[in-house]
C-alpha cells in the first residue's frame, strides 16, 4: 500500500507540472477523464457493489442511497467533468495592473494554489467532481474519501489517472489516500509544504477536528443553521412560501431553513398560517408533516412541541423547525448574531430601512431579503460548479467556484529598477 | 488589570457598532485619534521613557532604537494616521454583480472582518498604524505588543480611545491587551468565536507559534529568504545594481536578498565584479562589505567564506550574502523552488523565454524580472500602507492594504424567489 508521505510527496512534485499546461490541454485532459470515467463504467459498478456489500445492515438507507452507483450516476459524473472543461480558465487571469511612476509594471495575476486536499465522506461523485475543479484549476489533487466508499472511488480515482495519462499530463495530479484510518486526515491536516489548501467536507465533527488540528490552510465549510425572520412589515404569503420553501424543500442539505423567527406584531396571524402550512396541509397530503419547536410566545398562540434552549443551536437537517417571537428587527438581528453559523440568513419586508439594516448588521456569508436561503450554492449564484459552502471569512466566502480555488501573486517587470 | 477575555468580550460586542457608521464618520475618528496623540505626547514620551529605562542593557542598541519615542516620531505616526484617513474606504465596494434568469439579483459586497488581533513585538508606532488600518478598515483592533513597549504602547492606545471617544465611536474598537505574558498570546490564537482574523507581525519563532497553534483564521507574514537569480542572458551591470540594491539598501527587512544564484556561463566574469562592488568597494569606502558565502564551484572563482548548506536556508537580515553556481534557469528554478520562503524571488535576463519560466514556475507572493526585491512593500506597490507582508496563499499574498483586510458577503435581493 502507498504511503500518506509518498502520496504527497508525489502529489507535490506533479502540481507545477500544470503551471506550464495550457487551458486546451486541461480541457482535453478533462474530456479524456470523463471518457476513462464512461468506459471503465462495469469495473466501477462492480467495485461499488462490494462496498454496497459491505455496507448494507451498517448503515442507514439514505447513506446507502448516498453510496450506491448507477450507470446513469456514472453518467452524470461524466457529464460533470465535461461541464467544468466548458467553464473558463480561473489561472492567469489579470486580477490588477498598475504601472509606477518610474515605470516598474506590476500585475497582480491569478494562479493555481499548488496541491488541494479534500477530506470528504461517502459520496462517491465527489471525487470526480473535485477532481476535476482541481485540474480545470491548475492543481493538483489529493483525495480521502470515506472509508464505506473506498473501493468505488479508488475505482473511480484510476479512471481519471488513465484519463490524465492519455492526455499526456501526469497522473499522480489525482490521487486517492489509500489508508482510511483518522491517521490519514491528521497526517492531511499537518502536512505543512505538502498541502497548500485543505477543504473538509463532511459533518460539523470532522469541520471542528480540522479547525482545531490543522497547520496548513484550511477551509471551514457547511454547517447551516438558516434563519428566516418574519417582520412586521412582511407580506405574510410571501413569507409562508419562503419559508415553506427553505424548511421543505431539501431539508437535509445546510442552506435549509432550521428556525423560524416572527414579528410578535404579525405573530397572531402568521404562525396560525405557519402551522396549516407546514404541519396540517402537509399530513393531509400524505407528506412528512414539519415538526414546530416553538419558544413560549409562540406556544401560547399555536400548539407544538416546547422548544429547548439547544433547539436554537441545532442543526436539524429534517422536517423540524424552531419557531421564536420577537418585538423588533433589532431584537431579530441580536437574536440570530448570537447563534448563526455564518451561512445563510433572511428577512422577508417590505421596510426597506429594515432590510437594510438587516443586511449590514447580519455577519453571514448569504444574506437575504425576500428570497429563500436554498439559493446558497455555485450553481444557483452562476458559478458554474462548486467545491463546498465556506462558512469563514478568510479568502473565500460562501459557495467556492473555480475563482475560489486558485491564489494569486505579483509579476513585477522592470528594467533594472532599485529602490 | 482587565484580562484578556474580557478585552476580547468588548471588542466582540464593539465591533458591530462600525457596521453602520459612515466613511466620513471613520475618517473624523482617525483624525480625531490623531489629534488626540499629538495633545497627549508628552505623557506618551514620559511612558516611553521608562520603557527605555528598563530596556537599556537588557536589548541591543539597535532594539533600544525601534523602541525610542520622540516628538518627532509622534508626529510621524500622526501623519500616518491621517494618511489611513484619506486613502478610499475598502469596504461597501460592489465586488460583483449578477442578476439571475428569474430576476434574482445577487451583490458580492466587501464587509469588515469584525476584530482583528494583532501580535507584534517592541516597535511603538505598529499600535497606531494597526490601529488606523483597523479603524478604516471597520474593524475591531485587538494589539497585544511587545513587553519592552508595554508602557509606550499602553499610552497611544489610551490617546487613541480618547479619539475615538471624541468622535463619538467606542473606545473598546481599539484595544491592547494588558498581560504581556505567552499565555495572552496563546489565548488570542485560540480565541474562535472572538477574534476574526489573527496577524503576527515578529520573528520566525512568533509566526511558526501561530502557524501550530492558532485554531482562529490567521495570515503568515514576513520571513523572507529572497534570491536574485543572474541568467545568462542577463545584462551584467544591471544584475550588480540590483543585488546591490537588494542586499545593501536595508539588510534587515523582509524583502533583501539573501541568496544570489548565477548561470554558470556568466559566473567568471559576475563574480569578481559582485566581490568588487559589494565587498571591497564597501570596505574601501568605510561601509561594512558584504560577506560572501559561496558554495563550491563559486568558491573556485573568488574567495570568500565556504558556505554550509544552512546557508541557504537562513535568513541573514544582515550584510552577507550567499552564492551558488547553476548550468541552467531549470536549476536555478529547481534550488529556489526547494529553499524558497514563498516571499520575494528576481531573475535578470534579456532572455524572455526564461523570464516567463521564471514567473510561471515560481510560487512566490512576488516574481521580479530586472528589479529589485525591495520593491515588495505596500507603499512601493501602491496600496497607501501596509499591515504586513503575507507570505501564504490563502485570502491576501504580498503586501497587505486596507482591501486586504475586509471579507464579502453576498446579499441577495428577490422579490418572494424560491428555489
Amino acid at each position: 500500500m502507498i504511503t500518506t508521505a509518498e502520496i504527497l510527496t508525489r502529489a507535490k512534485a506533479a502540481a507545477p507540472t500544470l503551471l506550464t499546461v495550457s487551458t486546451e490541454q486541461k480541457n482535453q485532459a478533462l474530456e479524456a477523464m470523463a471518457f476513462a470515467l464512461l468506459s471503465q463504467t462495469d469495473h466501477i459498478l462492480a467495485e461499488n457493489e462490494k462496498d454496497m456489500e459491505r455496507a448494507r445492515g451498517h448503515i442507514s438507507d439514505v447513506m446507502l442511497d448516498r453510496l450506491l452507483l448507477t450507470k446513469a450516476r456514472i453518467q452524470g459524473m461524466a457529464d460533470g467533468i465535461l461541464a467544468v472543461a466548458k467553464l473558463p480558465d480561473p489561472v492567469g487571469r489579470i486580477l490588477k495592473e498598475t504601472v509606477r511612476p518610474d515605470g516598474l509594471v506590476i500585475q497582480k495575476r491569478a494562479v493555481p494554489m499548488g496541491v488541494i486536499a479534500i477530506i470528504y465522506e461517502s459520496r462517491p461523485n465527489v471525487t470526480s467532481d473535485a477532481a476535476a475543479l482541481c485540474i480545470k484549476s491548475g492543481n493538483g489533487c489529493v483525495l480521502r474519501g470515506g472509508k464505506e466508499a473506498f473501493l468505488s472511488a479508488n475505482a473511480i480515482t484510476q479512471a481519471l489517472q488513465d484519463g490524465l495519462s492519455t492526455a499526456g499530463l501526469n497522473p499522480d495530479l489525482v490521487q486517492l489516500i489509500q489508508d482510511t484510518t483518522r491517521q490519514s486526515s491528521m497526517e492531511l491536516m499537518t502536512a505543512t509544504g505538502y498541502v497548500d489548501l485543505l477543504i473538509p467536507r463532511g459533518g460539523a465533527g470532522l469541520i471542528r477536528a480540522c479547525v482545531e488540528n490543522a497547520t496548513v490552510n484550511c477551509i471551514e465549510t457547511g454547517t447551516g443553521i438558516c434563519h428566516v425572520y418574519v417582520d412586521k412589515a412582511a407580506d405574510l404569503d410571501m413569507a409562508l412560501n419562503i419559508i415553506n420553501n427553505a424548511k421543505t424543500s431539501r431539508p437535509s442539505v445546510c442552506n435549509a431553513e432550521e428556525v423560524c423567527v416572527v414579528h410578535s406584531a404579525v405573530a397572531e396571524r402568521f404562525l396560525p398560517m405557519l402551522k396549516t402550512r407546514l404541519a396540517d396541509e402537509r399530513a393531509a397530503a400524505g407528506l412528512t408533516p414539519v415538526e414546530l419547536k416553538l419558544d413560549e410566545r409562540a406556544a401560547q398562540i399555536i400548539p407544538g412541541t416546547p422548544a429547548g434552549p439547544q433547539d436554537f443551536d441545532t442543526e436539524f437537517l429534517d422536517y423540524i423547525l424552531a419557531v421564536k417571537v420577537v418585538d423588533s428587527v433589532e431584537e431579530a438581528i441580536s437574536h440570530i448574531s448570537a447563534h448563526t453559523t455564518h451561512h445563510s440568513e433572511a428577512i422577508v419586508t417590505a421596510d426597506r430601512a429594515a432590510a437594510d439594516l438587516f443586511v449590514q448588521t447580519i455577519d453571514a456569508a448569504a444574506v437575504y431579503v425576500n428570497s429563500s436561503t436554498r439559493f446558497t450554492d455555485g450553481g444557483e449564484f452562476g458559478l458554474g460548479c462548486e467545491m463546498g459552502i465556506s462558512t469563514q471569512k478568510l479568502h473565500a466566502r460562501g459557495p467556492m467556484g473555480l475563482e475560489e480555488l486558485t491564489t494569486y501573486k505579483y509579476i513585477i517587470h522592470g528594467n533594472g529598477h532599485v529602490r
